[in-house]
């Protein structure tokens, strides 16, 4: 004799929860009951949200970051944006850690991935098209490639340097080396490696 | 100058899934973003479940657990359950964690809670009254009070104890002691207490 459980309804939904990013089976089952706990009214909103998200969030066609259906892009059309930088990153959500790092506000160009032949990504998979279309009609002193620090993210950073050779745009790369607050004991060896190959004279306060 | 943030749906959407149990600020945003690149083909069933659980899942009026609408009750209605034994529990997941043991083969029924005078839940608040009326029209042989081994759990217990008393029912409660698998440096001194008073003659296979 089977032990009963949930009704379908109910099973759909924890099987729905259980194939989103951390999120396991007894999290899944959690929210699941949660979900049935609070009731539609308080349901609606999420369920809106999901169904509408296609219609209400684009993707910016110069930059390739999420955009509000209707409103200008804060990050093309910022009138404080400084227009000489071009920072070019993976994924959309990469643009935001630079956004909140604080230490940047120029442009950006969102490519969409990064290289990799063995998934059959090619350049005319990523917005690499697009990115040379817009230097021309920009007046870009300086593009910065913020790519993964990973075999696929250097290869596409060597691609696209290898693209604007010659332009007259200088190319730089993010440095790579320590990450704040970690010690030596938190860091593997390739990291040292390069922290060491692009070490700095000590000076106050650099 | 501030930094760009989501649009105004993809923060939305951050928000609310914040607000769901065992979903941190980051874990919100990164399931945000997940749920944005899966396009809405895959969002559409989240959404359309969300958006119809109140039609589909009921609570069955007998022992309160919850019910695919228009289908009978697997607990109720089955075929090959011990119509002599009822299990009272606090809430409708109480239920399945049973039955999911292995252990238990009878009747439920779910209260909605516990005694809580502070929170104004009195005996009107819970499914009482539906209790007892229940037992009017079943046979039953034993009455298990299968509440939380805390204060508000005992005293509901102790409460529906009292009424039962001189119904003819015999009414138990779940064993209280040794989780399985636990050493003595595991448990609470209260929880040794309470083994200790339950102890049991050793015997071969016990």
């Amino acid at each position: 004799m089977a032990a009963v459980d949930f009704p379908p309804s109910v099973q759909r939904l924890i099987a729905l929860l259980k194939g989103m990013p951390g999120i396991g089976p007894r999290g899944a089952e959690r929210l699941a009951l949660w979900l049935l706990k609070q009731g539609q009214a308080r349901r609606m909103p999420l369920a809106d949200t999901l169904a509408r998200l296609d219609e209400q969030v684009i993707l910016c066609d110069a930059c390739g970051f999420y955009l509000e259906r209707g409103e200008p892009c804060a990050l093309c059309e910022g009138k404080d944006r400084d227009r000489s930088v071009l920072c070019v990153v993976e994924e959309a959500p990469d643009v935001l850690r630079l956004e909140r790092s604080g230490g940047y506000r120029g442009l950006y160009h969102v490519l969409g991935g990064r290289l990799s032949p063995l998934d059959n990504i090619t350049p005319a998979e990523l917005r690499v098209g697009e990115l040379l279309e817009r230097l021309k009609t920009l007046e870009t002193r300086e593009v910065i490639l913020a790519l993964g620090a990973d075999v696929e993210g250097e290869a596409t950073a060597a691609y696209l340097a290898d693209l604007l050779r010659g332009s007259g745009i200088e190319v730089t790369r993010l440095a790579q080396g320590m990450p704040a607050g970690g010690g030596l004991d938190h860091v593997d060896e390739i990291t040292i490696q390069r922290a060491l190959l692009g070490r700095r004279l000590f000076s106050a306060g650099s």
